[in-house]
C-alpha cells in the first residue's frame, strides 16, 4: 500500500479516526528515561525526576544565591563562574562577521516593525457618570532565558526582547549557560547590545529562573521571565510562576505542513527538514493528496541524504520517531484536523492559500503560501518565533506586546453613577454576606455629600 | 505616641524603611498550619502539605474521573453527588427575589458595557511585500471557578465569564462546591442563566480544577479555567498549568487605600472594613496626615463595633492581625511605596485625586475618588473584580477580553521579500547551526519561481 512507499521515512499513513487520536494532544507523562536518572544520580546523589531535580535547584538557589549559581553552574556546565554578570565591556567590545551584524540588524529591525503595529494602547472614556477605562503600564523588569547548547540562539534572543522593548520595558536582562571559560558567544552580545539589553548574565537551566525570580546578590529579581528553554528550564518557570510573571510553556517545537496536489514537493520536504533538524520536534504532514505524499518521500529521502552532519542525524531521528503522516479526505478534514491539532507553527502549501486562513482556529503562527516558509519566520518575517507548542495554542499566543503590559483598571466615578448603580451593588454585596460592603457604599449615599 | 492612639486597632504606624521592608513582598513559604495538617490526617491517612495534598487529588481524578470526583466531594464536602452536572431544568427554573435579579442584570449589563470598550481586534496589513498580521480568535471552551463558602459568590461568576461571552467564547462551563444536598445558590444559576452558561458542575476544590483540566466523564476537559478560589484551588491551577491555561493565581484580596488630609475618614474607615470582612484580607491605609490617622482610628473602632456579626469578627481578625498603616513623609513617597507594594486594589482618597493616576505604576485597578469606592467596583462599576493579587500587579492584569482571546500570527510574505529578506534568515540560521533551515530559504530563492 501507500505506507510501502515510504522507505526512509517508514512511518504509516494515517487517516480518520487513527490521525485524530494521533494528533489530539493528551498531555500523558512520559516515563522519566534511565539517562535522565543516571544524570540526576551522578548530580543529586539519588535518582530524580526532572521536577524534583529542579525543586532542589529553585530552593538551593533562593536559600544559598550567588554559591548556588557558581555550585550548579560548576556542576552542569562545567564552567566556574566567578562573577555571575558578564563584565559590560565585553558586551561593548563584541563584533561578528559584518555579514552576520547586518542579519542580526535585519532580524531586530523587522521584529520590531510587526510590534510596533500591534495596537496596544489604553482607553479612557468620560460620560456623565464618571470615568472608566484601562490603562497600559510596561512591565519594569524582564528577564530574557536565552538557550546554550550547541550554537547561539540569537534569533531567541531577538525574539523575545524586542518585542519587550516596543512594549517599554525600560529594564531587559538576559541570562544564558556560559561557554567554556564563562563566554558568551558574540553573535549573542551583538545583539543584547543592538537591543539595548542592560545586563548578561552567565548562568543557565534551573538555576537561571531560579535567580531571576528570587534574586540572589548579583542579580536583581525580575517582574517577569520569558523565553523558550529546556525541560528543566520550563519546569523551573512553571513552579516559580507566581513569584514572578511567565509568558508561557515553550515545549519542543512543531511544524504542520498542510498541503494539497498543487505544493511543490521539494518546498513540502525542505519545510519539513527544517523543522526535524530541531531536537525533539514534530514534523506533521497533511494532506488530501496521494501523489503529493509519494513525491514529498523521494524529496525527503534525496534531502536527508544531502544535509551535513550533524543535522542530517537529528533530521533523521525527528523523521523516524515523529513525523506524522495524515492523508485526509479533503481539505475541509485537513482543516478539522489542523484545528485539532493546534499546532505551533501551521504552513499552507496549498494552491489557493489565502482562502484556507479562516478556517484556521487555533495555531500560534500561520505561514502563508511557497514564500512564507517558516524557516524565514524563526528569524526574520516579524512576529515573534516565539509560538505556543505542545496544543497549548487552545490558549495561548505568540510572544507579543501584550505579554509585556499590564492593564490596571480605572474606576472614576461620581455621584451619578453611585446613586444609580451604588443600591443594586450593596444588595449584591448583603446577598454575599459581605454587610461591610454594602455600608462602605450606603455611607456615601446617606452623606450626599460624595462627589 | 501616635500608636497609642490606636486602642483598638492595637498596630505600630510604620515610616520610611519600616514601611517599605513591611510592604515589599516576599513570597516566602510560610509554614503549614497545624490544622491544615490535621484535616489532611483525617482526609488522606498521613500529613501533608497543601500542595502534596491537591497532587494526590489531582492524580486521582485524572486516573479514577467522575469515581474520584464523588468521593472528594463526599469527603471534603460532605455530599453525596451522583450526578456531577446540574440538571439544566434547575438552571432554567432557579429564582430569587425580583430585587436581587434586578441587581444580577444591573451587574451584568455593567461588566458587558465595560469590556466591550476593550480594544480587542486583530490586524493586518498588505504591502509591496505581502501581508503580515495578527488574527484574534476567541477560546473555544472555558471553566469557570466559582467558590463556595458562606454565601453564594454571584459576582465572582459575573466577574469572570462576562468579559469572556465578550471575548467570543461560545462554551463556558461552570463549576462550584455544592451545598447541602447537592444544591447551588439560586443567585448564581440565575447569573448563569442570564449570561449564558452551558452547564453547571458541582463539585470545587481541587478536584474541580483537575476534572476541568483533564476531562472526566462527565466532564469535557476545557481550554483554560478562570476565577478565584481558596489556597487548594490555587495550588491546583499552577499544576496543571500547561495541560490548560490559567488567567492567574488568585490568592487572599487586598486594599491600599492612600488619603490625604483632605480625606472624610468615615470613608477611610468603611473601605478598610469592607476590605477586612474578607477572610485573609489585608487592608493597608497610606497616608500622609497624623491627624487622618487619629480620625480614621476614631472611625474604625465605631464602624466596627456597629457591624453585626459575623462581619464584625471577620473584619476585627483581619484589622488586628494584618492591617498595616503607613504615615509618608509626603504624597510622593506615598505614591512611591503603593507602587512597591503593587496593590490588588489602590483607592485615592486624595483631594485631587484625578492628578495622581499618572503616578501610578502598579495596581490592579485604581478607584479614583469618594464616590468611586472599591466596593461598587466588586459587584457593579464595570471592570472585573477579579485583579491581581499578593503584588502579581506586578506582572498580571485585571481579568479581561484578552484573558479570552489567543493570537494568531500571521505571515504572508510574497517573493519580494523572500529575496530582501531570505539571505539574511539563511545566515543567521547557519550561525545558529541549523542548516535545513537554511536550505528551506535557499531552495526557494533558486527555484526563482516562488509565488
Amino acid at each position: 500500500m501507500l505506507g510501502k512507499c515510504f522507505r526512509i521515512v517508514g512511518v504509516n499513513i494515517l487517516t480518520g479516526d487513527a490521525a485524530r487520536a494521533a494528533l489530539k494532544r493528551t498531555f500523558a507523562d512520559n516515563p522519566v528515561p534511565e539517562s535522565v536518572l543516571q544524570r540526576s544520580a551522578a548530580l543529586f546523589g539519588e535518582r530524580l525526576s526532572p521536577q524534583q531535580a529542579v525543586d532542589r535547584i529553585l530552593a538551593d538557589v533562593r536559600e544559598r544565591g550567588d554559591a548556588a549559581l557558581r555550585h550548579w553552574t560548576q556542576l552542569i556546565d562545567g564552567v566556574d563562574i566567578d562573577v555571575v554578570q558578564l563584565p559590560a565591556h565585553l558586551i561593548e567590545s563584541a563584533r561578528v562577521e559584518p555579514d552576520l551584524h547586518e542579519a542580526i540588524l535585519v532580524a531586530i529591525a523587522r521584529v520590531r516593525a510587526f510590534h510596533e503595529k500591534q495596537p496596544a494602547g489604553g482607553w479612557i472614556e468620560h460620560t456623565e457618570g464618571g470615568a472608566l477605562g484601562q490603562l497600559v503600564r510596561p512591565l519594569e523588569r524582564l528577564g530574557v532565558y536565552v538557550p546554550g547548547g550547541l550554537a547561539p540562539l540569537v534569533s531567541s534572543l531577538i525574539h523575545t526582547a524586542v518585542p519587550a522593548v516596543v512594549a517599554g520595558v525600560r529594564e531587559i536582562v538576559v541570562a544564558t549557560p556560559p561557554g567554556q571559560g564563562g563566554q558568551v558567544h558574540p553573535a549573542i552580545l551583538v545583539a543584547a547590545r543592538e537591543i539595548g539589553v542592560e545586563a548578561v548574565y552567565r548562568v543557565g537551566g534551573a538555576q537561571a529562573i531560579a535567580a531571576l525570580a528570587y534574586g540572589t546578590e548579583s542579580i536583581a529579581a525580575v517582574d517577569k521571565i520569558a523565553g523558550p528553554g529546556n525541560q528543566f528550564v520550563v519546569l523551573a518557570k512553571r513552579a516559580v510562576y507566581g513569584s514572578v510573571g511567565i509568558e508561557s510553556l515553550p515545549g519542543p517545537t512543531e511544524t504542520l505542513v498542510l498541503a494539497d496536489d498543487g505544493a511543490d514537493a521539494r518546498f513540502v520536504a525542505a519545510d519539513l527538514l527544517a523543522q526535524a533538524e530541531h531536537n525533539g520536534a514534530e514534523p506533521v504532514l497533511v494532506t488530501d493528496s496521494r501523489e503529493l505524499l509519494i513525491e514529498v518521500e523521494r524529496e525527503l529521502a534525496r534531502q536527508l541524504e544531502n544535509l551535513p552532519e550533524p543535522n542530517r542525524s537529528w533530521a533523521r531521528d525527528s523523521v523516524m520517531t515523529r513525523f506524522k503522516i495524515v492523508l485526509a479526505g479533503d481539505l475541509d478534514e485537513a482543516f478539522e484536523l489542523a484545528n485539532l491539532y493546534a499546532p505551533e507553527h501551521l504552513c499552507l502549501l496549498l494552491q489557493d492559500a489565502w482562502s484556507y486562513v479562516g478556517k484556521v482556529r487555533r495555531a500560534g503562527g500561520i505561514f502563508v503560501g511557497e514564500a512564507s516558509m517558516e524557516a524565514l519566520g524563526d528569524y526574520a518575517a516579524g512576529p515573534s518565533h516565539v509560538m505556543p507548542t505542545g496544543g497549548t495554542a487552545r490558549f495561548l499566543s505568540p510572544v507579543n506586546v501584550r505579554d509585556f503590559q499590564n492593564i490596571i483598571s480605572l474606576i472614576g466615578l461620581n455621584e451619578v453613577t453611585l446613586r444609580e448603580v451604588g443600591p443594586h451593588a450593596a444588595r449584591l454585596a448583603r446577598a454575599e454576606g459581605l454587610e461591610a460592603h454594602a455600608r462602605a457604599i450606603e455611607i456615601r449615599l446617606q452623606d450626599g455629600k460624595a462627589h
